[in-house]
């Protein structure tokens, strides 16, 4: 029987190289580490997890409704991702379980790799960068050119904590910033376009930085990417479901559009074979907000929110249920 | 025997990439074109070329005292680099030649080509992508964690237009700018340091825009790399022979620096073979500002040059000599 002295059971789920969460975490609370790989957890929970009240989910763990009903003491899911779309959220609601989410602990790392890759592909940087180790640069002579930073119309999908951190760092470009939301936000200079086909049409680059709902699915289609046009650049450090990744494949192959920066794909770790030939594409394995420091924050976020829920204070970072 | 209505004689010499500048050119200027590949204008320059007054020099034709004394009626070398290390300016000084350089016209792309290599190298864009199109990340897991872009202490060496530009991109990415440079600048809010090793101590990352002269040549030496230290970034879209090239390539294959950002060579387009084994280093063939935009702005810098010497009028980028 625990005593109410006892520190809290905290039931977490992670990569295996997120060990040093372990320590952290141990100083506050009793880890049950369900077990560390990508798999789902297996259905035969030990008796500590199915007592445990919160859940730290780290990584892209599919909660569904299932595993849910086998923690029945289950109270709150803190995870260490922005996105939710891992999580059915409307049987969290259901059962009464809260969640919190990253929060903006990967907001400045998401924005400065949205931008490294729109310099990537407009520059061709990546593509200097093979060419050079290649050895051709004595054979071939001129290295084909790329376009300008400066001056491009930008469009953000998503003006949130990320998109905001992606305008800011583009205005000393001289890029021209617009963008759309769900809803216009107040306070803001950029002008804002109601429907991303409008957007597209206007700008020369979409960068997506929305979450992943049943109303962003393939918001990137083959009509948007018509709009957006041949000289159109996409850079993607949402979700990869925002895209028609088939279509986008399709559209960079025959030139519909210019190039693409993508940071993640429909089916991660599978990324479509016909990428990796192309020059005008920069593909990244979904580590915009991998770095230390990131890792850091969101620790910090995560644990936070945990002591927060165990001493009924207001959660850091929750994710709106509705 | 020429009217003084007939169009001023031009002497050109240019890649053939760049054929684009004839046509414009001509609309004002007879041109002489000498030659379009790299190699040195042959001794046997025509009798037309001897009587130009100008010589355009699209690239990075090397201007000796000795090809000077086969062009007798030359008063004004145009050039359409910003460097201008390829140029003998005491020999043109000597003979009462100006030089006019590419001004400001490639300031903003050189910059977004610094920052486009700084996030590349810390946040290990082209590395990712390597990693990607190897068909790895299904098979090997998570990739290596890069680097934080904010929160970097970046010290950039040569505060001119490029530099500058540099400094108000990454300001908002939350770097702390300071410089070194032949003398503080007025009116720059950014701590000064006279000296590139002070400099080399209190940063993260060196971002190199000076111009080549004797006094920069290998300012980035092994003691400077020593001071930047195991963490330490150098970015270079100055000219190759500010760094000790074989110095670096042992700093960064013993891991005494972190990583490099590289757009320029000692001996270009030789680059050394070392460095192509590397994921911390990120190389470009001179090509930081090679976009289309760039070469407009250089051509239309290059044209007002030369319509301001045959006019009278004060030149445009006039080059110091002394």
């Amino acid at each position: 029987m625990a005593k109410s002295s006892d520190p809290p059971v905290v039931l977490v789920h992670r990569p295996t190289s997120m060990d040093f969460m372990d320590e952290i975490l141990s100083r506050n609370f009793r880890i049950v580490n369900t077990h560390t790989s990508s798999e789902p957890i297996p259905i035969s929970i030990s008796t500590q997890a199915t007592s445990a009240r919160a859940f730290l989910n780290i990584g892209m763990l599919k909660v569904t409704d299932e595993l849910l009903s086998h923690l029945p003491s289950l109270q709150i899911i803190v995870l260490t991702s922005v996105g939710v779309d891992h999580i059915d959220l409307s049987a969290c609601k259901r059962r009464g379980v809260a969640v919190t989410n990253a929060g903006t602990a990967f907001s400045e790392d998401a924005a400065d790799c949205a931008v490294g890759l729109l310099i990537s592909v407009l520059r061709r940087i990546s593509a200097a960068d093979r060419y050079v180790r290649s050895g051709n640069w004595g054979k071939s002579g001129d290295f084909q050119l790329g376009s300008k930073v400066s001056g491009k119309r930008v469009g953000i999908v998503g003006l949130g904590s990320i998109g905001f951190h992606v305008a800011k760092r583009l205005e000393p470009f001289g890029c021209i910033i617009s963008y759309n939301s769900r809803s216009q936000k107040p306070d803001v200079p950029y002008p804002y376009y109601p429907d991303i086909l409008s957007l597209a049409a206007e700008n020369d680059v979409l960068i997506l930085c929305c979450s992943l709902t049943d109303q962003t699915y393939h918001i990137v289609n083959r009509e948007v990417m018509d709009w957006l046009g041949k000289d159109g650049v996409i850079i993607n450090v949402g979700r990869g479901k925002l895209i028609d990744e088939k279509e986008m494949v399709k559209c960079l192959v025959q030139g519909v559009i210019s190039g693409a920066g993508l940071d993640v794909f429909e089916n991660e770790p599978v990324v479509p074979e016909e990428l990796f030939g192309l020059d005008n594409v920069v593909l990244s394995p979904h580590a915009a907000v991998a770095t230390p420091g990131s890792l850091n924050n969101v620790a910090e976020v995560a644990l936070a929110n945990l002591k927060a829920f165990f001493s009924n204070r207001p959660l850091i970072s929750p994710v709106q249920l509705d």
